[in-house]
């Protein structure tokens, strides 16, 4: 199942995409009007709802002439550096230490964007995109171990993980660089875990005016997204909503020779294979 | 004024401290029931407020009767590192380099605690203590200078960024180690701005079972609460209610010869000059 964040004009609604069009929740009869609340409503919920559109209720609205806003804001939102074994040697050849342990950084929440929503270059000289598969948590973890961890995966969507280089290496903990307000375009929807059998199998590209910048799979990945969640609820407890975004492919503009940053008028397009794509215009 | 979050019995409330007791919102009239809200709602809100207790009106509950609950779950909680000239002498010893720019690191969210919670160790060998002064932010702020940062400010808490040291040297980000659940306690409530005049004036001491660790003074700032505003502004929004923690004074346990890190049964108590005191007991 897909489920968007919607705007048909009469302000945010959520919304089951289906066959080019999109079910608004309401038509369906469904109370929850926050994705985060859906979130926390469960498998049931979730099966009711398919069930409802299997019967041939709720009112339906094509698809492209909706927009479709970021799902949701989540309470957090985590990044993993360092986790496609080919952008591991890229850095390195950047001169960037290889770490031993998983490296997870904030996205400041108030960066996320629609999927279709602007790039704001703000302050920085180095505007550079990174693609990502962003994990959706769905219900709460702690302590959990990586063979349990897939229960507590609602579903995932495609994140940009836009970065400003500059700031992101005034200091080393990437707090600065890595959430200017719209550099976290998410979306188009979340797509459910029954729809992705197996995360680690997805391919994954970025293209910036049309030429493909990142072209990867996600079974590049260093660390899994079961073992990504046991390592963080080992700390801490990730709620329903929260979005765990689980590092990029080689690529980035930072590490071309030489280097390209993002500039007003350019495109990012981002693609993952079984979710769908999200597309930002840098703007001034 | 001194806005608590508090439970008489009813669940939480929210409520103006005031010469020994408490006065619920609710008693005023007042529709607020979160903090952000009435934080949203602007200094009208407050003036309104202390008019009504100026005029008698309110029930009063003693404050020693009622259980004191963590001000507001903020939407952002930031901390920086590196803020007192001596701390950053003692972290220098340590072997840590000192930085050029502002360090900021996320709390998570989720770590939030009770003015008077227990600190649960969960699975760090090297739990430590933090005092430090919380700054509230009131009024958004974006690309801010720090000549106008004053305006942005709602008021000031209590906060101590209780650290898993061997969790928080993971990665370069800090991210593990200083958001284990429970290791946010702030309060024991909100003052706000006014009564602070100038918040670099400050008296902030941390104690472990009656020992002084910290005892400092906010005079000690490297970065001024108008130059930390300027700068994280300049990135991105900071929201009404977002937390942002001002750095430690030298004292912490992991640069005592040799280090003396917390153990349960522990308490540790932080007090900061005009705004109050809070306490937490380290449980296993």
């Amino acid at each position: 199942m897909k489920i968007a964040r919607f705007d048909a004009g009469q302000g945010p609604q959520l919304g089951i995409v289906d066959d080019g069009s999109v079910i608004a929740l309401e038509s369906l009869g469904r109370a929850e009007t926050d994705m985060i609340a859906l979130i926390e409503a469960g498998p049931e919920a979730l099966a009711q709802i398919a069930a409802a559109i299997a019967g041939g209720k709720g009112t339906r609205v094509a698809l492209d002439t909706v927009k479709l806003l970021a799902p949701l804001r989540p309470r957090k939102f985590l990044g993993l550096g360092m986790n496609y074994r080919r952008h591991v040697e890229e850095a390195r050849a950047l001169g960037i230490a290889v770490p031993d342990n998983q490296v997870w950084f904030n996205k400041q929440t108030t960066c996320v964007n629609d999927p279709f929503g602007d790039l704001e270059r703000g302050v920085t000289e180095k505007l550079d995109y990174e693609v990502e598969l962003g994990v959706v948590i769905g219900r709460a973890a702690k302590s959990v171990k990586a063979a349990d961890a897939m229960d507590h995966v609602f579903g995932y969507l495609v994140v940009n993980d836009i970065s400003a280089r500059d700031w992101q290496f005034h200091s080393a903990t990437f707090t600065m660089g890595k959430s200017f307000d719209t550099h976290g375009p998410i979306g188009p929807w979340i797509v459910t875990a029954d729809e992705i059998p197996d995360p680690a199998t997805l391919d994954i590209t970025c293209s910036v005016n049309g030429e493909v910048r990142q072209s990867s799979n996600t079974e590049q990945f260093i660390h899994s997204v079961p073992a990504q969640i046991e390592y963080l609820s080992t700390a801490f407890t990730l709620e329903p909503g929260d979005i765990i975004s689980t590092g990029t492919p080689e690529g980035v503009g930072a590490a071309m020779q030489p280097p390209r940053f993002l500039q007003p008028g350019d495109v990012v397009r981002s693609e993952i294979q079984g979710i769908g794509i999200i597309e930002n215009k840098v703007v001034a």
